[in-house]
């Protein structure tokens, strides 16, 4: 269900140092059904663990990024009364925390519609690039839903409560310029650039030093958890951290040495 | 002091199950004195209990939405030493927490200026439009006053603590397009259009999943309050609850059948 | 090293009741050695204990604001393994904190590349002003470094998460223009009038209600550190302690009288 295969976007041949995760469902828009979601899981968790990764894309097959939750098939366990929390937290909530938490920085390349838990986990990576033709619908309300995967988590950091609830009270479409202009994605680009885009960036990342950009992502997603004293104790302890990582000490030797730092993610 | 007089900005025939709370001091901007605070406060509540209410409009009758406290009259208790806090407790953050805690969404029709606890109680709205002669004005320092009814709560959420401090420590008034681009409010509509529209999005919403909304709406206000742990467990707590609801399962329902789905606010 | 000196942006006669701090090494872009950091801090704590002073304005001598920290020479301690932590808790933590907790508004006025350090002192300003040709560096990347100075906590609460990884994962300068649209600065104004912006910004804001300016700071600085129940109560008590002042009874007198109040920061 996930694959470098033709139906994905990934450019030919892999940067070094990413993995390019291509939900490839394509007949149903790449919607999650219960195998899709842990494959993706179990690849973001590699992904967080192999040295050699220092990036992730996630991308969709096909003219869709995700149509969100596959109501037809393997979801109808969510509705058992009394199992629809637990089903949640081992289901949509625990998808997007591996990315929320996985040590790699991680690439939304978003090249159609993402709809629902589709829009969440686009939001919940590190960075998004929108395609021209993408959009992005909070769909839950059409089908009498509440918004599951953290979306009441992630979107008032990304608009504030206000455009939040815009969204969510009436699960129109918006189109990648006005998701922009918002604050839900960092940059929109041509269709057919996307996935060179994706890949530029992803290697400008691979190629930064690994460490220190997991420590950044993982204080940025706590800030707003959080409080200063809180915020600036895990700031001081992941400066600890970094300053022991080759990579940190590469970085102050190339700077005093006036010449490009060359990071090996270690 | 609230009603659906002439002098309110109410189109003909009121929607199906919406509220539409016009604040009615015209002569005086509908400055807020006790009594029309009172009299906001009893039928936020009412709407917040009764089923038959699925989404609250607020206005203003003029001119105007709301000019603030009404400092000439009854508020100089506010000024009381040792009885400030409990005043302010009682008063203006009952108000504001009023709107926050509806269990319906509410939509401000900001239809002119709206200053201190007037622009407060518009930002505490779910959704907010806006004329274009509409302005707001954080009025507090102009008067030697820390604002009040939950500003600080509210500002640094819709736009950052930089921008709230520019609005708080100037009190200049914005204009609708300048608190438009700035995420204060949703959308900006010419005057003229403001009664239709604000009609149009209250019947949307009371044709909606009234307790998802409401769900999502407690989600996203508690948001920026809390963690993720905390965030996600209440997001699987209001998909259990929600899942119980009769317009969940015609929402699921509609969409396995292929069809719009008819909510009853159940 | 920091002075009103030719060298500084000051305008000729320093406006009343404003602290005028110029980072004044502008052989080195002004680049933060200890003794640089250690009396800016001095200077800001002075301002804040000092009631002669109501407003503040950090700027940098020279073509630049702030190049960062001065790796070149007594950072070096920085990188002691074990001494990390402690050193950014008594550094750039303690320089950042000193404009957080300011009981004065402090302005920063970006005459031009603020990096690193630099960029993060500005951030935690109140208000924040740029030249036109002012950038701002996330530079850490470049170095292989983590954000410090309280990064991860501010971009976050000014330009949400998405876009705060964005500038800390590539460390790409932000033009001014740039920065504005993203919520990093409050106002973009051509070099040579960035002065007399400053300036009057300043006496603006000197000849405010000082103490409910400094509650507003407050307030807001804790909102996204804390929820509604917690920042009601300081909304409440902050009032309580406001209108115990000269100022606060003035600005009312001066309503009721139909008069421009005259505030003394009493």
């Amino acid at each position: 269900m996930i694959s470098s295969s033709p139906g994905g976007l990934r450019p030919p041949g892999p940067p070094d140092g990413v993995s390019w995760i291509t939900l490839d469902r394509p007949d149903v828009m790449n919607a999650i059904n219960p195998e899709l979601r842990e494959r993706t899981i179990a690849l973001l968790d590699e992904a967080s663990a192999d040295p050699e990764v220092r990036a992730v894309v996630i991308t969709g097959a096909g003219k869709s990024f995700c149509a969100g939750a596959d109501l037809s098939g393997g979801v109808a366990r969510e509705r058992v009364p009394g199992d629809v929390a637990r089903t949640i937290r081992l289901g949509a909530q625990r998808l997007v925390a591996s990315v929320l938490d996985c040590e790699k920085p991680v690439i939304a390349a978003v090249n159609g519609t993402a709809a629902g838990i589709g829009a969440h986990l686009a939001f919940a990576c590190d960075l998004v690039l929108a395609a021209e033709s993408a959009r992005f619908i909070e769909v839950f309300v059409r089908r009498g839903l509440v918004p599951d995967g953290g979306g009441a988590y992630l979107l008032p950091r990304l608009v504030g409560p206000q455009r939040a609830k815009e969204l969510m009270f009436f699960g129109d479409a918006v189109a990648a310029a006005d998701a922009e202009r918002l604050g839900l994605v960092n940059r929109v680009v041509p269709d057919a650039e996307l996935p060179a885009v994706a890949r530029e960036w992803a290697e400008r990342l691979a190629a930064g030093p690994t460490r220190s950009l997991a420590l950044a992502k993982q204080l940025v997603n706590a800030s707003l958890d959080t409080d200063r004293t809180t915020a600036f104790a895990a700031e001081a302890a992941a400066q600890e951290i970094n300053m022991t990582t080759r990579d940190a000490q590469e970085g102050v030797a190339s700077f005093v040495e006036r010449r490009t730092p060359k990071y090996r993610g270690l």
